[in-house]
C-alpha cells in the first residue's frame, strides 16, 4: 500500500507514477457493473457530451455502493496519504467515461489550475489518482501527460466556455508547444485496473475518442485536510465542501462487495 | 522500385505495405520548403478547417515544383503500377497538412466509397500512395487503417456534410465496432520520409491533432488508366480529368531539384 523510495523519486522528478494491474478483473468488473445503471440517471452531476452520451458522472461514491468503495480504497487513498503527508479528503470524484465514438477532447490543462482559479484551494497539495476501468491504449483517448512539467508552477490559462460541453482553464498553444519540445509526451496506456498517479501541476490533455471501444477511468482528487478549498462558487458535486479525512476501507472491500452481489441474486 | 514477393502477400492479406525511410531528410526537406508557400496560397484548392488553418492542398503537383516530382517519382508510382497492373494516372493528388492543434478528424470511411459515389469509378483499380513529410507518431494524428478490411467490398456509408469542413462518404459505428473486433486497428507510424500503400478499399480514420506537432502526409491517388472516372461531379482539382498515363521521372529528380535550388540562391 506504500510506494517504494523508486516510486517516490519518480514521482517527483517525473510527476507521475504508474501501478499497472493493481486491481484484478473480478475487482473491476464489481466496479463497471454499475456503469450502466449510472450513464442512464437523469441528474446534474451525470454531465453530458454535446452528442448526449455522458461525458463525466461526478460524484458517484453519493449514487453507487462500488464506486464508493473506489473514494476509499487504500491501495488509492493510502499512496496519496503518503505523498501529500497526512490525512486526505475528496476535492472531486469524477467517472470520465470517453465514450466510444463521442468521447470528446479534454484541452491541455493543469488540475491545480482550475482547483485555485474557481475554488481558492492554497496550494498544490492535492493531486489524482486514476484508475482505469478499461484497457487504455493508443486508439481510445489515452491520457497524454508532460513529464516534469510540475516543476514549473501554475501557468497562464483562459477559460474555455467553447471547445466542449465542460468549462476548462487551458494552457496557450505556445506554452504547451515549449513544454512539449522540452519533456516530450507520455502517454499513460495499460489494462483496466491499472492505476496512474499525477501531481495536480501536471499538464495533461487528452484526444477524442475516435475509436470504437469506449474507455472509462476513475480519476479521484485527494487533498491534504488543511488545504481544503476556501471558495465555494462550483456545484458541491463538482468541489466538494465535506473536508472530513478519508478512512480507507478494507482491501479486499471489492471482493467482499462483489461475493454480496452474487449472494443477493 | 518494385515490391518484394513478401510485400506483395503483405498487401493482398492485409490491404497496406509499409516503406519505412524511403525518402531520405534532404529529399524531404525540399519538398517541405514549399509548404509554407502553399499553405499562404488563397486559392480553391487550399482547402481549410474551420479554424482557418490548412486542411487539405488538392492538385499542389500543378503549382509546385517539388510536389510536381512526388506526383511523378517512380519510388512511388513504380509500385503502385505493379499492384495495378498497368500504367496509372492521378486521380487525386493532396498535401493534407493536419495541423498542430488544430488538425481535424478524418472519419471512419473507405477511399474507394467516395470514388465509386462520387465519380463514378468502376472498379478499386485505384489506391493511395502517402508519403510522410513529418514523423508521424501516435501524438500527432496517425492513420488508423483496418488490417484485411478491404476484402469485404464497399459498406454502406452516409455523406457526411457536418463534422468537419470537408464532405466525406462515412461508415455507421456498428459497421466500425464490428470490423475493429474482426480486424483489430494498425497505426500508421514512421519516420518523415516513410511511405504507407493501402487498397482503396480499406477502412480508415485519423483523430484530430491535438498536439503540438504538425503531420503532414502527402497522398496521391493513382487509378489504373483503363479504369478512369466517369462522372464530373466534383471539382476537376479534386477528382482529375486527365487520364494522361504518368511517366516516373528519374530516382533522383528531388536531389536534382534542390541542388539546383541551392545554385540559385
Amino acid at each position: 500500500m506504500k510506494l517504494s523510495e523508486e516510486q517516490l523519486q519518480q514521482f517527483d522528478e517525473l510527476g507521475y507514477v504508474m501501478l499497472p494491474d493493481l486491481f484484478d478483473p473480478a475487482e473491476i468488473a464489481a466496479v463497471t457493473a454499475d456503469l450502466p445503471r449510472i450513464y442512464a440517471m437523469d441528474r446534474p452531476e451525470v454531465w453530458r457530451e454535446s452528442t448526449g452520451v455522458v461525458r463525466t458522472a461526478f460524484a458517484a461514491h453519493h449514487y453507487s455502493e462500488p464506486f464508493a468503495l473506489i473514494g476509499k480504497h487504500p491501495r488509492l487513498v493510502e499512496p496519496v496519504k503518503q505523498l501529500l503527508g497526512g490525512d486526505v479528503y475528496i476535492h472531486q470524484y469524477k467517472i470520465n467515461a470517453k465514450a466510444a465514438f463521442d468521447g470528446d477532447v479534454w484541452q491541455w490543462h493543469q488540475d491545480y489550475g482550475t482547483w485555485a482559479r474557481d475554488d481558492a484551494m492554497p496550494e498544490p497539495r492535492a493531486m489524482n489518482i486514476a484508475l482505469f476501468l478499461d484497457d487504455v491504449t493508443e486508439f481510445n483517448g489515452p491520457l497524454w501527460i508532460m513529464p516534469g512539467s510540475h516543476k514549473q508552477g501554475v501557468f497562464e490559462a483562459g477559460h474555455d466556455l467553447a471547445t466542449t460541453s465542460y468549462p476548462l482553464w487551458t494552457l496557450d498553444k505556445q506554452t504547451i508547444a515549449e513544454l512539449a519540445n522540452t519533456h516530450g509526451i507520455f502517454s499513460a496506456k495499460g489494462r483496466a485496473g491499472s492505476v496512474l498517479m499525477f501531481h495536480s501541476n501536471i499538464v495533461h490533455a487528452s484526444s477524442p475518442n475516435i475509436g470504437p471501444w469506449g474507455r472509462t477511468i476513475v480519476y479521484l482528487s485527494l487533498c491534504h485536510v488543511d488545504n481544503h478549498i476556501r471558495q465555494f462558487k462550483r456545484e458541491e458535486w463538482i468541489a466538494h465542501r465535506d473536508f472530513t479525512p478519508v478512512q480507507s476501507a478494507p482491501d479486499d472491500c471489492l471482493k467482499s462487495y462483489a461475493a454480496g452481489q452474487v449472494a443477493a441474486e
